[in-house]
Parts: structure tokens; sequence; C-alpha cells
């Protein structure tokens, strides 16, 4: 069975991650999420990152604020894809730290990273990345791709009845 | 067998996206190479986005500079994880424009985004995705990273016999 | 019959992109508004671009947000003289991801630009562009820019008569 | 029979605004190049932008770097529409300047703003415009889009044939 | 008796420009408040800056947002020094378009540039120049550099007290 | 006579500011230059600064780099207009370090800022400001900006003349 | 026994500094706070810069906004390690301008910056300063990051305990 | 004796960090340089992190370019104070990632960062650290800075006989 693992810096992070954990209940992917700070419990980060692979997880979703190391040193640690989610913190200087340091990794050590906040979109892309090897998964989001056209005609339909 | 796409949106990006190609040549992944302009070809985007996942691609790596659309419209038109590289172009504001027209896609359609220039990054995503389900793909990563870390150990050594 | 066709991304620009439809109102040019989003509904995205110089629009004015293509998308498909809006949108940084994924277009499919939000102006735009051709809206626009200056000048009257 | 006036603020701007020039010839738009500065010749910039649509333009495309003036003074003075080339001179701080101080025009007084050194789409876009009330016109620009894609195709053929 | 003009391009920059004709007031120099709009006055504005120096003006301020060009072309127009004043308007990126279309004018034509909204600091700077042929001004200068030095030291002082 | 020193952080900003020092000179206003570095000599900067008025300097033109500190050091100690000229040095960070921290002087201490590297309108400024109670430098200002004028005017006879 | 000196340029920097001085009050390090502004009291800048050595402190923490120059005057006058806190001021453009003058500091003279608004940061790196040469203050270090840890720990484990 | 540990995440930094090696020798401060790389050699990061302290370093001196993690990880690990050397590397977008993910650290961890490229910045800073507990190498400071004065004095002294 697929397995993500969701990580944050802080707890504070998750309001934003939270959306990641949604999408993917909602593509029934179980996902274990975490507590895991570069800066504050290294020890645990690097458990985290040299296990994740052995430990059943397919895919890693890291969001963090600021100077933004967690998924960068995960992605260090792990063959695994992971998926870097900047987050706007309170300090931050207007989200631009947290996208730079999450996005400029050196050559060798890739994270898969999304919007600033963009932790709907680190969901579908890991369900996207199970899709690849389990043509369940990529129905459901053929299917929600579907939904999503929907959604805007109708919100254009509705356009245009109120015209 | 597992096959990734690699698209750009002119013949001036090669130059970049040929590490991505050499990667994962590397890793023994398959990869077929194409022109796509989002802009001057747009028929061929669609087409390319439209069947992609029914030509056996398990992955595609899009790259473009400058207002780059090419990533974000093959997201949005194919249901399989897409790798965006944002090239830094001659007319191109630093990489900014790029970077940010690739990375800050609306939810629901995600790019994982590597660094600027980063196609050798795109690659090893691609190869690491590829490894959620295919073992000895995921052994080759784990064979690649520690060749990264001989190399920066004996940089080391080097360094101090020269002290 | 002069027409602009006016489309957007999401119901959630509607705000911003109202603007451009009052001040066509006020020049008495017809305007059609449509949600057409490039990340949701390409296929609409294709059938717009292709079909609206043969639908009778003269113009298209497109907004967007974040890593926003309509409005490069609908450039690269139609022949028309195409109009960007960038919208802030709410997860945008501060604008410039939808400013550079609109301004900087590659040679050959060109997008005329106006400011962050400048909805308004994308309206006087295409009424100018109209205006090449037909004498009476250029003349309208005589008008309006009478009026802009007339309503400075009160304003300074004001300002005097007040100390 | 349609005219576009081409103008910008030093002879210095040039080598990047005759691709406008080059663009337009190859249209058979008739075009009438000029020096204008808004700092250094105000009264020209005037008479210029306050008789323009008497002379038989259709068009202005104004270029200009730094403290870009020109495109929105004339967009100021003149009812007709303005297209605005950033162009990144010698102590441009990386473009910024020309491109915020032409794109971010008051509502009001649009500017049509293409890409940094852009002067190549300015050339289009002005033909788009014209294309708007002239069939031949637009069928060129239908032809000229035709010929883009076609570069990109062959560009796609020969890749593959080496292959 | 010296005269400066304070000028700016709407009503709605007031809230900020006041802080320079306060300071003004301050050290009793005559100051003339006008709206003048450089994108929708331009006659008058080319009328305040051919005339400025021989209505008796010494220095001018003007302030704008967005496209700023007022104290540009004011410049342009006129061989007084002219202060200019970014005036961080409602739909500004940031503040840096302001800054950056009045700081960065072209070889030949200066425009001394304040802080974004620093109004205040126009007002002393025009006091200054005022100061370098008015020994009275110069002395007020000095005396008002003093009362900066007295406040900070009483805060400095109430600090200590509190602890 | 009227004075005007001008001083810089280093002797590499001389190529730089020496265009300051030939603008003024050919309005025969007499310059002082001096090496003062806000960094290594703060005694000869506060000293400099305390002194500059009582030795008959009317303005002074301060130019630096990096995290530029002299203007505005100067500016605290002396009641005399301080210009300051932002100086891309070697490792600055694309000149915005240079320009910010010049600009953005706090309320009560105004720095004059021009143009990255505009220490010929550095100059120009400061005859400006001399020429606000001295007619016969007024004179020269207008007789320039003719001058500047003329030139443009020939450029755009030799560009017609080409074609 | 160790001393450090907390200053800022304003009593409106002190709610953000006054992280600096409850850490160390933390960490039982004798702090004097004072108002020192570089630009409003210039002369209590340089006695303070240059006594500070002779006067007990080991470190000096200065936190200003704006174009920040109160870090790097000290660290010019003084031969201690000089901490700069970046604030991010009323009028700052996003806080770039304080970062940017106080981090970017020329050869020979660094300033040891930290965050925007990161004064706590501030107050524990002046700690591990004082700790390289006190046993016990490092003892204490090496508690309060163990204290950080179990902190992201228990949060982890109380993510757990409500899913 | 006092040891400063210098790492750098790659050889390609060693030309941008041997300034501060140079440094400490003319301080005759006992350096060891290594080469650890938080993206290849993870562990040997962890254990020069968790080691340091234990090993004789008073400071640490940690360079790196893009999103560079190095300086933050190894001040997660270590009590010591970390010095943080933003490198400007070959795919950086203009140094912007560098600073940003070592300046930006969350609270509780602090990396004293100096300028882009700024190493000999570091070299310094790591003297003064070290000179707060010995009195010789505070004297040396206080020689060095002396130097630098000299050096402006005499540059000053050059320019005056040139002219």
């Amino acid at each position: 069975m697929s397995k993500v693992g969701i990580i944050m810096g802080s707890t504070s992070d998750l309001p934003v991650m939270q959306e990641a954990i949604d999408i993917l209940a909602g593509f029934d992917i179980e996902v274990e999420v975490d507590i895991v700070s570069a800066h504050r419990t290294p020890e645990k980060l690097f458990d985290y990152g040299k296990n994740a692979h052995e430990r059943g997880f397919k895919v890693i979703i890291a969001g963090a604020g600021g100077a933004a190391h967690l998924p960068g040193m995960i992605a260090s640690l792990s063959p695994l894809p992971v998926i870097g989610v900047p987050v706007k913190s309170r300090n931050s200087i207007d989200g631009w730290d947290s996208v730079l340091s999450i996005l400029q990794m050196p050559g060798g050590v890739p994270v898969a990273t999304v919007a600033l906040d963009g932790a709907k979109n680190a969901g579908i892309l890991a369900a996207q990345i199970i899709g690849t090897a389990d043509k369940c998964v990529l129905d459901k989001i053929i299917t929600y791709k579907e939904g999503l056209k929907q959604k805007v005609i109708e919100g254009a339909k509705n356009l245009k009845n109120h015209n």
C-alpha cells in the first residue's frame, strides 16, 4: 500500500500543510504526518531521511518557511522523491526566502518545489507520482481534473445567467 | 518499460536540457526528446499533453524560458507528473520570469519545479519518481548518491594533502 | 459591430476585471464575458483562442493571476491583439508572478500587458485599438481624456480654496 | 494607408528597436522612425504626442530605458494606442526600472507593454492592431504565425534525425 | 523671498505630501501646493515646468506613485532642482515602481530622490537647498537637527529610568 | 565662491565619480575631491561632516557602494544638502544594496539620491542647487539643457538622412 | 563579568529588540540597553563605538531599520564583534533596505547579520560568542538547544494523539 | 589554542573562501579547512556539527551557494557561533538564493551572516569573536583597523597630489 510522508518544520505550518493531508485523503492515499525540524531536531531529521524508503514511504512532502532547509536535507538523506512546500512564515521576506532556499538545490539533489503555500498541489503531485505505477490512482487524478473543469464551466454558466 | 518525455520550447534550450537527457541515460531510463512550443505550436502542445499518459510516458520533463508556459500547460492537459525546468533565456529578467511562471501554478495543477537551469536535477527527480515502483532504479539512485558523497570526500582529501 | 472578448481564469478574478467591463460599457462597445481557465479548461481555451477572430471579436482582454498562462496561450492561438491583465491573486508573490508570466512573452507572440490589477486600462486600450478604425470611438476617447483632465483641474481648484 | 510611428529616447536604443522596424517592413506596413526624448526634447515630445493621430498614425511604438517616461507621456498626450518597449539600457538595474516605469501606468492612461527588449513583439502587436480593421494584414499575421509553427516543427524533425 | 513649489499627481497623494508642507511651514518657507498630473494634465505639466523658475520658485518637490513620471518630466522642463517623492500608491508593486521610475533618470536630467513616502525629508532637503544661500534658514536647519538629537537623548533617558 | 565637496568611500569609486568632477568643471564650479570612508576612516568622516558648512562648501556629493553609509552619515553630521551616488561595486547585489542604503534614509535626515552610478546627474544637481542663488550658474544650466536637446535633434536628423 | 551592549536607532525599535534583552536575561548575561541613532546622535554613536571595548562590553547588538547605518558604523568604530538586526520599520520597502544596508558591509568591517526582525537570534549569537570562552554559558546554550528539541518532539506527539 | 573551522560545500567555493583562510593566517589564528556538503555528505555534516565544540573549535565559518544549507545545519548541530558566507555560485539567481537561505534562520538557531562572497569579513569576524577573550587578538584587530585607515588616508593623499 502506498504511503506519503508529510512533514513540516513546526506546528505553526499545519494550517498551510493541512491542504496536502486533505487532498491525499480524498485520493484514498495513506499519509503519515509528523513534525521534523531541520534546525531544532537534527537527529530526528537524520533518522527520518535515512529510513523513509525502508519504512514504506513512496514520496515525502516537506513544508517549511524562512531559511527552509527541511525539504533539501530530506532530499539529501533519502533516495525518494521529495516535494517541497515553501511556507510564507511570519518573519519571511514576502516568501522569497522560503521559495529560494527550497527551489535552488544544487545539481544531484532535487526537490520538487511547488508554489508558495501550495500544499494542495504538493498533495496532488504526490498522488500523480504514485499514479505512475497505480492505474487506480491515475484514474482518480483524471476524474479530479475533470471535476476542476466542470466547476469552471458551471462558474462560466452562472456568470452568463446573471448578465 | 519506463519512459520519460523530455520537451522544450525551442532548440535553443537544448544545451541546458541535455543534462536531463544525459543523467537519465546514465540510469538506463528510456527518454524521448521533442520540441514543443506552447506559443508557436499550440496544437502539438495539445496533442502531446492529451496523449502522453497513453503513449507510455510515466513522467514529463518540460523546460522553457521567459514567460514559460510549456510546463504548466502540459500539467493542465496530462494526469502525469510534470517536472518544470526554468531556463534562463537570452532576454530573461535574470531568470525570475521563468522561475515564477513555472513555479506559481494555481491549486489543482502542480508542476514539480527545479532550480533555474536545473535540468540535471529534473532528470534525477524523474528517475526517483520511476524508482518509487522500480526497485532497480531506486538502487541506482542510492548508488548515484553514494557516488556524489565519494567525490566530495576525495575533494576534501585532496584539499588536506595540498595544505 | 465591434466586440471585445473579456475572459478570466476564475470567477475570483471578476472584481478586478469588472473595471474593464464597465469602462467599455461607458464607450458603448459590446463585450462578451467568459470564464476560461488555461489550467482547468484547456479544451475551452483552445476553442476560444482558435475561433475568436471568426466569431467577430476584434480584441481579447485576458486576466489571470499567479503563473498566469491565459493571456499568453490565447495570444498563441489567435491572430487578434490580446491584452493581458496581471491579477494579484491570493497566493501571489506580491504580484510579480502574474506580471512576469504575462509580460515576458517570447518573440513572435506578443501580449499587450497593462499594470497589476489594471483592468480599467485594459478596457481603455481595447477601445483605443477599436478607435484606430472607428472615428466615433476615437472621439469618445478624446472626450474621456478631456474628462480626466477636468477632474484633476477641479481637484486642484478645491485644494487652493481650502488653503 | 496605415502608418506606425516608432520613436525612441536615444539613438542608442536603435539596435533594440530595429526589430520592430524590420518586422513591420515584413508586413508591408509603413513606419516612420524618429528620436523623441521625454527628458531632453520635451517640446518635441509634446508636439509628437498631440498631433500623432492627425498625422495619420494608427499606433505608436515607443522604446526607452531606465526611468522610461517616453511611452507613458505619449500615452498621456495621444488618443492612439501606445505600445511601450522597455529597453535594458547601460545603467539599468537589470531592466526592472524600464519595465516598471512603462508598465505601471495609472488608471486612465494605458501603455501596451511588451517584454524587456521586446521590440519584435511590439511590431507584431502593432500589426495585429491594424489587422483588426484590415483583413489583408490579419491574413499576413495568420501566415506569420503559421511560419513560426513550421520552424519549430522542422527543428523538432532535425532533433529526431540527429538522435 | 524663497518659494518652494509642491506638486503631486493626484489629491490622493496629499496625506503623504502633507509632511513636506508642514515641515516647510515650520521653517517659515513659503510654499505653493498644486495638483499637476503628468498623465492627465500634460499641458499644465508643461506650463508648470517651463515657467517655474520665472515665477520665483527656487525648488520644486514633486510626489507621484506607480509609473511616476511627474518628477522626471518637471526636471526635464525646468532648470530648477527637483526633489522626487516616490509615493506607495494603491496598486503599486510594493513601491518599487514609484522608486525606480523617479530614481533612475538618464544622464543630464537629475531628480533628487528621497525615500518611499519620504515627503518630510523632501521638505527638509528643500530647506537645505534654500539654506545654501540663506544663513537664516541654514541656522534653522542646525537648530532642527539639534532638536532631533535632544529627542533621542530624552528617549534614551526614559528607557534607562524604566529599567 | 561656490564650492562642491565630492567624496567617495574608496579610490575604486573614482571612475564612476569622475563624471561629477567633469560636469562641474564644465559649469566652472570649484570642487574639492577627497576619499572619506565611513567604515575605515570614521574620524575623518566625522571631521568632514561637522566642518563642511564652515569650510565654505555649499553642497556635498558622496558616492559609495554596497552597504553605503557615507552619504547618510555626512547628512547626519552636516546641515548642507548631501547628494548620494549609489555605486555598483564589485560584490554588490546588482546595485540594490547601494541604492537602498542611500535612498531609504529615516525622517529628519534626507539624502538627495540619484541613479545607480549616476555621478553625472549628481554634478548637475549640485549645479542646480548653486543655481538657486546664482543667476550665472542657472543660465549655464539652461544652456546645458538646450545642448542636450540639440544633440537629440541632430541624432534624429541623421537617422532620417540614413533612411 | 560579560556584558552585551544592546543599542537601537529609535525607541520604536524596542518591541523588536526586546527579544534580545529577554533571551540574554534567560542566559544570566548582563546587558546594557541604550538608544543610539547614527543619523540623529552621531556624536553619541561615535563615543559609544570608540569606547565600547574599554567599557567592558564583549559584544554589541545593534538594531535599525530602513537605510540602517547603526550596526555598520559601530563596526567601523569598535574592534568588538557587532551583531546587526535588520528591523522592518514603517516605511521600509518590505525590509530589503534594512537587510541590505546591514549585510553588505565592505571588506574589512564585518557585521554579523541575523534575520529580519531576528533580535532573539542576535541574543543567542551574543551568548554563543561569550560561550566561546565561558564554559558555563556554553552549557546553557547546549541546554537551551535541548529545550528547543523537546518542544518540537512534544508538538509532534500532540499532533499524533489528535489524529 | 584557538581554532577556527572553515568548511565549504564544494571545492568550487575555495577561491571565495580562501580570503577567510588568508586573513586568519594574518592574525596567527589556527584554522582547519574541510569540504562538508550538506546535500552530498550529510553524515559528515552531522559528525562535524555534533563534535566541533569538543574538537577545540571556537568558531565555525561555513560557505555555500544556491539553496545554501550548510551554515544553518551546522548551526543546528553545534552550540558554537557559526558564521555563514553566501557564495554566488554558477546557477545562483544573482546571489539572492544564497543570501536568503543563510540569513533568514528561524528563532533559536542563529547564523552570523556576512556579505555575498564576503569570506574576508567572515575571517575578521571570527578573529573578533576570539578577541573577546584573547587580548592579543583584540590588539591585532585594532592594529588591522588602523591599517585600513592608513591605506585610505594614503589613497586620499595620492589623489590630491595628482590634481
